[in-house]
């Protein structure tokens, strides 16, 4: 096999939360996923996937976050994965070029309802932390040109990155033929992004990763190897003779590093370069001053900005121009500014002012909005590590804040994160029992 | 929109059943749906989508085909779909390049139980006839290089389709939304032919219809456009600036013309060219005179037949080879023929003395066998029509030899022929009740 077995063997093989640093990202991960699902349970698209829900019906077997109400692993994983990067406020992985935990996380939650015996918070962790690993590794064999055509990597990735945590997770023998079953279910397309579906991609591959195993578990064969050189994975989604890189496989992990990216705005990551550029500008700058703006990306930095003109707000979660403008304007943003509403017409009248150009590479990301007045005069203002990159962190506080805001309330935040401490000590069904009775 | 109007236009408008033929055509591929679906009733993989389905729960919208049992419409679309592709026994259709009727029908069937209007057979099979229209359409718009890439068309155009015809079923005006939600889920690898999977894909892409129209239903929102000519699934599936050629529509329709490829043996349909050769080469040639056997295709007359040596009688449904063999030394081959289970040892020696290669083309396709004898005489035999394709079709008593076959009970084969010849006449639930009633 082309690398699958030994992939299976490093993954079985692998204890990463002997680090202290790994620990703690996986734990900063799991607080920032509540915070990111719970600040989105009250949100309309999260009751129309209820309804869904409550019309097929199913056994209850696993927790909808936030909400009273459990469903069946599969509609669970569906359902936590759609809420919890609804707000597209959880967070990201450069190398992923995509969002690990909403996937991972609520494919992992929802696969301990179906096995009896109790799993570890610290085997949970480190299944996490394999999860992470195996969608950067991917991401990095498909390459750029991945994404650039056209595919959604949370979703194409993800969901085989979230059945090789659960095989770890629960030790299953069946790990090679759940693989396959993953990657001849791997969608999702960039193309609905700003759409309510795009958070979907998030949840289908959850219910990708559990349909995989739970099929295979059923009995169902899929004896091939899904990185077969001629008709695999990679093979079909990858560029040509794309190949899984092995290599130094737990020297370091990539939640590590380069680390989780965290956010505290419901925007694309892509985005927060240009808007942390357009918050200095704004306070320098009167609207009515602005002849032109330009704003300069590094070579492919806006493939995931699709909207140069958004006609709906939820659209400009993916667009430049709204968020500059928006920025401009109000000198702040806001979950209220991204509903499925008619772009406001002051906030569409600036982007008209706006126009993209491709800056020279540096050979690492960056973005600089150009401001040219009335006068002539130019004000420009350069990122290269946006608020919430690896680089540029929030601190524990400003996460905890994000937390505070999501449960509307500092107790419970404060109980939620003394519960979360002691996972890495406890077993996982305990810390989800803990966490839905605090919710 | 690049084209998406157009189509949703064009098929909102058709009424394809006003042509006899197309009513005839369109009920064959019903009756032969039942046939192959029925003949899978007792396989141990219909049991354990059962054991599957049963572990899930949920309400009982519709109905598991043959099985006493109903299931909600996601998991009957999935179950039907998968059971009535399980044999690899159902209808094929050229341009297509895949299994319209395990898919579309799947869906469409399931798709009534949601709703409390009544629907007429005849808009019921006029759909049928529509999804197979936009399926054949968008596997010549994403071109061989789609097949030949690794996709599994069943899967990845199956469910698009299925969206397309249940909107035209019901009449529902969100038709461009679900189109994209079915583009967003389209997946599929030809990896998995020769596994328990290969059928699962007919159920997967029924499963993706249904949950693209009820997602949109529930409210979730899928503005864009799923043929946009940058990102749309054209553009991502198919080859550079692949189109949508909507000419002629109506003039003649696709279930007619090329019409359907129906089946009464269980293995792929590229095996049949092979099977209709062999099965005249084994009445004129003794096994143990046989130096070697060379199999001569079209150009990439071969593409589905993945494997060349394979180890499981159930991977021979997609091996030139395995048929080869199994037909010079048994005269002929039945379902027991391609279990889950090691390839028998005469059948492996005879294997190792068949070598593949490529014929010239001749502009369309066709299979020779060479068998040269010890005493170096070869004996050649080439199918360019095999039997049950379009140009030389099963007849009519040939088919209801399958559906009695199926049904096992020539009595109840004749009553059902009776139900389906009103079902035009007749509402679609009402020939369900029927059918359900008399299995």
């Amino acid at each position: 096999m082309s690398g699958t077995l030994e992939l299976i063997t490093l993954i079985n093989q692998s204890q990463p939360l002997t680090d202290p640093k790994v620990k703690a990202a996986a734990l900063a991960g799991v607080m920032d996923y509540f915070s990111s699902s719970l600040q989105a349970k009250d949100e309309i698209q999260v009751q129309q996937l209820l309804n869904w829900i409550e019309q097929e019906g199913g056994h209850n077997h696993f927790w909808l976050i936030g909400q009273n109400q459990k469903a069946t692993t599969r509609q669970a994983a569906l359902f936590n994965g759609f809420q919890a990067h609804l707000l597209d406020y959880d967070d990201v992985h450069a190398e992923v070029r995509g969002h690990p935990s909403a996937v991972i996380l609520s494919a992992l939650f929802s696969s301990i309802a179906q096995e009896q015996t109790d799993i570890s918070g610290e085997r949970f962790l480190s299944a996490y932390v394999i999860g992470i690993e195996v969608m950067a590794r991917l991401a990095l064999a498909v390459g750029s040109e991945h994404y650039v055509k056209g595919w959604h990597n949370t979703s194409t990735l993800g969901g085989i990155a979230a059945t090789a945590a659960i095989c770890y997770l629960h030790q299953y023998d069946f790990m090679s033929q759940a693989l396959a079953v993953a990657a001849t279910q791997a969608s999702g397309l960039r193309l609905l992004f700003g759409t309510s579906i795009k958070p979907l991609h998030a949840g289908m591959a959850a219910q990708n990763a559990i349909q995989a195993v739970e099929w295979v578990k059923a009995g169902l064969s899929a004896e091939c190897d899904f990185l077969d050189p001629k008709s695999g994975f990679l093979a079909v989604y990858g560029k040509d003779k794309a190949k899984l890189n092995l290599s130094h496989w737990g020297e370091s992990w990539k939640i590590v590093s380069p680390g989780l990216w965290f956010k505290t705005y419901p925007y694309c990551s892509a985005a927060s370069y240009v808007a942390d550029a357009a918050l200095v500008l704004a306070s320098t700058i009167d609207v009515s001053d602005i002849r032109s703006i330009d704003i300069i990306f590094s070579p492919q930095g806006d493939e995931a900005l699709i909207y140069t003109k958004p006609e709906l707000e939820e659209q400009g979660r993916f667009s430049a121009e709204y968020i500059t403008a928006l920025f401009l304007l109000n000198k702040q943003v806001s979950f209220a500014d991204f509903k499925p509403v008619k772009v406001r017409s002051d906030v569409a009248d600036l982007m008209k002012k706006i126009h993209r150009r491709n800056g020279v590479s540096t050979g690492r990301r960056f973005v600089c909005i150009e401001v040219t007045k009335q006068n002539g005069q130019v004000i420009s203002y350069q990122v290269n590590q946006p608020k919430g990159s690896p680089e540029n962190p929030y601190t524990q506080q400003e996460m905890f804040a994000k937390l505070e805001q999501a449960l509307n309330d500092k107790h419970k935040a404060e109980q939620f994160y003394h519960i979360l401490q002691q996972l890495p000590d406890n077993s996982v069904s305990h810390f989800v029992q803990q966490v839905a009775e605090l919710i």
